[in-house]
């Protein structure tokens, strides 16, 4: 029996859709168009305040948070930090993307301090989660890893810290320390679209903003994104249409399509 | 008999099309390569030159001005101010699109110095307009109001300041504190991405550069998008295809098709 | 007898494919994601690495570097200094992308002094080019002069510095100071998307990691985009459809497409 089940997935979806959480976004420079889209095609409400003056504040009125350290600048850092605080005071829920964190040291300090802060889920792709376990990362936003090769560590670090690790990859694994929900859905083309990575994290953060049990929430954000991702490729012919494809399926994926195609394991 | 004609819109549209105004843009880095694929396809040129040591400069060669709140940090803050001071001495159009104010200090005590510096038009939904107008804002980018509620708040502020105020919503209101012109076109799928509202500002601008007039100019800005979305969602099976249509359908809008299929009251 | 064939570009395209290049960008936020997909559609890696903390430092490990001076920011600037003084050190290939240079004081300032620290191309419309050989600037983005007007100058600055010059336009013209390799596909609809020229100079970083001849690295990734462009504009009906388009074909051109398609002089 597996640690969720496709029903739970379908019931996380019909809440966001149901809830539109808002959704505040720290994001890289790279994505943040494309994540406000993905978030508004899955059903939820994006706000990208990202400077200190104000995310502080946006944190402690915002259903959830992500904070992505793709492209850090120090006014952006500042943000980030401003909106941990105030969402752990306030009992926001909140996601942290370590893009490529492990081969750059400073953003490799800036993930770490976060860290500290309690997150409610940390996605990133086997190297980025190997870095924060503190093995060295990858270069730049690839990875040499499997997700299986970092499980024990992510697992080690979830059950240390109390939150739920999601790696992304081929088969995506999520883990809370002691349960682990495999994702078998995805295409290749996840990985010729940028973004992909840092949109998921997004839809992540809009999922624990209605689902208290964040293993299910990262779980069914990943079964959304994957399995949409089947059907776009299925009718498009090369990364550009299918990233565009991928929109309207999010939008229009049912809870009956999700529970009918997603491979758990 | 309504304020402007469907052939007043239209005589703006070939005036843009015709001039392809260079329209400055400082605006959020959520939206910024999506505005500036509106403003190309639809017949204008975009600059996006948003530092402090440029903007200014820009402000006085430019046919129009862009201001756009939507994710302000030090530096473009900055620019912004220069770029207003100089497109008030040089006689350059702008517009003001105050994105998310109310809400959030900071940027409501910015975009109130910036409304000082006597804008063009306005252009915000009802939650930023009443904002403007010192009332509470909404929450992020949502609205919780409708056009129709904030337009007397709106006639008063466009008439003491001498200005349009332009209100999106499911029927846009259009106001220089005497007319009103209602925009009734439109579709559901413009608010499912983006940087729709980020873009009506910058078409607002290339049509400011062009006619005189800053109620007509607003007016065929937003017949211009609204019509546009109707083709295009016609055509289409979700928000990631309706925004490549968009842009398609802003590019091949003809005087002709705006004078038939736009709705005034 | 040209100066490359058509089949030094194909087996150029093949060793973008074979050993997909590492590109870091340093470039402007209007075009970060467009940028990233277009190099991930070509085959390439791309990595937004821009923050003065981090650039030198992945400069010295990346295949290839792009500055791209379209939206200058003090932190930005800083990044993109450390990353040329890091390349130069490293030996890694660089492309300068000289956005607007000329009309705009001080990113021209910028970017001549970046032009002290050797890059391997040169990438710009005639105005640009033009800018950096000590003649005025266009307005903003666009350019009034053609590259045949500019070609003279061009070689002049390839043969003293010791680069390749590549100058964008209906025919883009690319010299080494002594070869001109003329490319004459495209299509109109390239100057209705934006960031297709920035696109370009990311795309010359990625050939110029695979092939130590600068001059057939620029004409690859020039006939890459251009032909790519004819067949996606040639299946579409706007700017919009066709972006889309670019990115599938960008993906799916084959070498022998390019050989059967590029039209050199």
């Amino acid at each position: 029996m597996t640690a969720v089940t496709p029903e739970d997935l379908a019931a996380a979806l019909d809440a966001v859709r149901l809830k539109a959480p808002l959704v505040q976004c720290l994001t890289n420079v790279v994505v943040a168009g494309w994540t406000a889209n993905v978030l508004l095609a899955a059903g939820a409400a994006p706000a990208m305040v990202d400077n200190p003056r104000e995310a502080g504040l946006f944190a402690g009125v915002a259903d959830a948070v992500l904070v992505n350290v793709g492209t850090p600048y120090a006014e952006t850092v500042a943000a980030m930090r401003a909106a941990v605080t105030s969402a752990g005071a306030a009992g926001t829920p909140w996601v942290l993307d370590p893009v490529a964190v492990g081969g750059l040291p400073w953003r490799t300090e800036v993930a770490l301090a976060l860290l500290q802060e309690s997150p409610t889920v940390i996605r990133g792709n086997a190297s980025e989660v190997r870095a924060l376990t503190g093995g060295a990362g990858g270069r730049g936003v690839e990875t040499s890893e499997s997700p299986e090769a970092v499980l024990d560590a992510a697992r080690d670090l979830a059950a240390r810290l109390g939150l739920v690790v999601a790696i992304s990859g081929p088969v995506d694994h999520i883990t809370d320390g002691e349960r682990v929900v495999r994702v078998a859905n995805g295409h290749l083309w996840l990985t010729k679209v940028t973004g992909t990575g840092c949109a998921l994290g997004a839809l992540t953060a809009a999922f624990v903003a209605v689902n208290g049990d964040a293993l299910i929430a990262a779980s069914a954000a990943t079964a959304m994104l994957t399995v949409a991702a089947e059907t776009a490729a299925a009718r498009t012919s090369g990364p550009g249409s299918f990233a565009v494809a991928l929109l309207d399926d999010l939008h229009n994926l049912t809870a009956d399509d999700l529970v009918a195609r997603v491979r758990l394991g």
